[in-house]
């Protein structure tokens, strides 16, 4: 299913009405531009948000051979399982934010989790591939995490899901999301490559180095890798669950519904994404900046701005989620705000 | 009714069990300071945030008379009318937010408005004086405000709200704002006072003069602001509106509720309770930080960090609203989440 682009001019009568309401134009912030964009997508000046749905997409990396977290990839499969049982961060905010938790075994390095009506694959495989060596993927493995997170997000909408967002749940996975920021930005591995989940110096130059190797390996096979196949380029430097990432964006905007971004892990899903299909980003919100360095470089490139800046690294989409409820107030104040017209006055 | 303060202590089995849970330490950011504070507040660390309310106080300005605003003063009670009628910009956040709007009528400059369940007051005067000649207030007038405040506050902990915030609406009122920053914060005019709602330079450089002229009036009837009785500076340079918000505050953290600021008029009035009760900051959060340049000096001095900076600048309590599910997202983060040592592992 492919994505329909929003044309510059279905804004026209929703910022007419924007800047209708009974208020100084402008005095909402960023709120108004949220507002705007959810009435774009729903095609109404009186748009409506109801649940959201997040979608923890989880697997595991090879590329931990090469030292690049401090935690046993182990935490992969028993977060995912913590997520279907509501004990994990993720779980509460969406609990306070009115939204559901799918999770997508894209690639757990262990055994199957066991059935669950919001559990959605049994991974392509068992764990990425190192990427400092060798793909990610193979071709058809990089499509099913695709069709994978496409899945998770038409199952989720179709229960009632308004809005989406992808979670990410993978020990070692800020190794791939940098490899994949500096392949489709063309940035350096030194300014992209961050701390984690806590580096130290000498693990966060090892995890650089990593980084670099990763990169020029991927060019050698593909060339220039901002202008490669852009799922060639998440094939070779990515993950199983930034694939599947990558796919509940493009299927959510496919679906016509918002879909918002998280932190470093899913944003890297979220650029291949755009590369993938460029009108994903009409549909598409920033949530928070993280820590991360990385992340404030995806975002500028995305063209989105974030709500929150204040200090989450978790992942699990949790910065996301908690970005639902102001989502949800931005559509209400451009639906339910009255009007000067309203009012016979004018500014 | 006098504020409990919350020892540090009490802290102690809250951030015990904060750093249990099953995330890096510090990983949710702001999130975990947020989601102490309310367990302290409650005296839990399982605690348990639900409705919220927020208390619109509603007021004009002598000092309009300086040509302070572009604003005529009739737009305060039409607004006023507008917040019962669920028509503004407050209360489409408020339902987003899982809030009830309450108006209190300090002291609106007009007709009183007709009868309503959720209105508090018939004002304690038809608009504060012109502070730049005269105290806003009588003695009796800012404790009848005050008192306002803390009724509309009991009255909404009594109809269920779990947290609580004060709205602003008032032509003008971005001058006593400052007038009180300046009085309370011993900062110069020229860096708190603002341009509110779009003044231009020539309008910035009267009100600024006004705000001077104010606090020098000030500073000759009571001596040193910073040292002066609180209540004698609210009643000189403040206004029925923000007496009131400072009431709003004072009796939601002697209830024992979470109180959460909002932009540069309500915090000026949170200043005045701070000053008046020192334990109330026990109980306050801050939502966002706005354009107007004295709300970040306001904020400094409260000790307390705002969850958004997306330029916010409406009033009526709309940041603070849509803060609501942040507090409630960090309250149900701690009391939700599975620890460490449930799963029998350490970091």
């Amino acid at each position: 299913m492919s994505i329909r682009p929003i044309a510059p001019e279905a804004y026209g009568p929703i910022v007419a009405r924007q800047n209708d309401l009974l208020k100084i134009p402008g005095s909402l912030g960023l709120l108004e531009a949220i507002g705007n964009k959810i009435g774009a997508i729903q095609g109404t000046d009186h748009p409506v948000l109801g649940k959201g749905a997040v979608v923890v997409c989880c697997g595991d990396h090879g590329v931990l051979a090469e030292g690049v977290s401090n935690f046993p990839p182990s935490i992969t499969r028993m977060q995912a399982q913590n997520f279907l049982d509501h004990g994990a961060g993720i779980n509460q905010i969406a609990k306070a934010s009115d939204a559901e938790v799918w999770v997508v075994d894209a690639g757990i390095d262990g055994e199957a989790l066991p059935e669950h009506p919001r559990l959605v694959g049994k991974g392509v495989r068992k764990g990425a591939g190192n990427i400092a060596r060798e793909p990610a993927m193979t071709r058809d493995e990089v499509e099913a995490a695709l069709e994978l997170g496409r899945e998770a997000a038409r199952r989720a909408v179709a229960n009632g899901a308004t809005m989406l967002a992808a979670g990410d749940m993978g020990i070692g996975n800020t190794t791939p999301a940098a490899t994949l920021t500096c392949a489709y930005l063309g940035l350096d591995p030194e300014i992209v490559t961050g701390r984690g989940s806590g580096l130290d110096d000498a693990s966060l130059a090892r995890k650089r180095e990593t980084v670099t190797r990763s990169v020029a390996r991927a060019r050698l096979a593909l060339g220039d890798l901002q202008q490669a196949d852009p799922v060639e380029v998440l094939r070779h430097l990515g993950s199983c669950e930034i694939a599947a990432i990558a796919g509940v964006y493009l299927e959510g905007a496919a679906l016509g519904v918002p879909v918002v971004a998280d932190g470093f892990p899913v944003t890297s899903g979220v650029l291949a994404a755009a590369r993938i299909e460029p009108a994903m980003k009409d549909y598409l919100f920033a949530s928070h900046q993280s820590a991360e360095p990385g992340h404030a470089w995806q975002l500028k490139d995305l063209g989105i701005e974030p709500v929150f800046r204040i200090g989450m690294r978790l992942g699990e989409g949790t910065g996301a989620v908690l970005a639902f409820p102001v989502l949800r107030a931005a559509a209400q104040v451009l639906a339910g705000m009255r009007t000067f017209s309203e009012f016979g006055i004018s500014l």
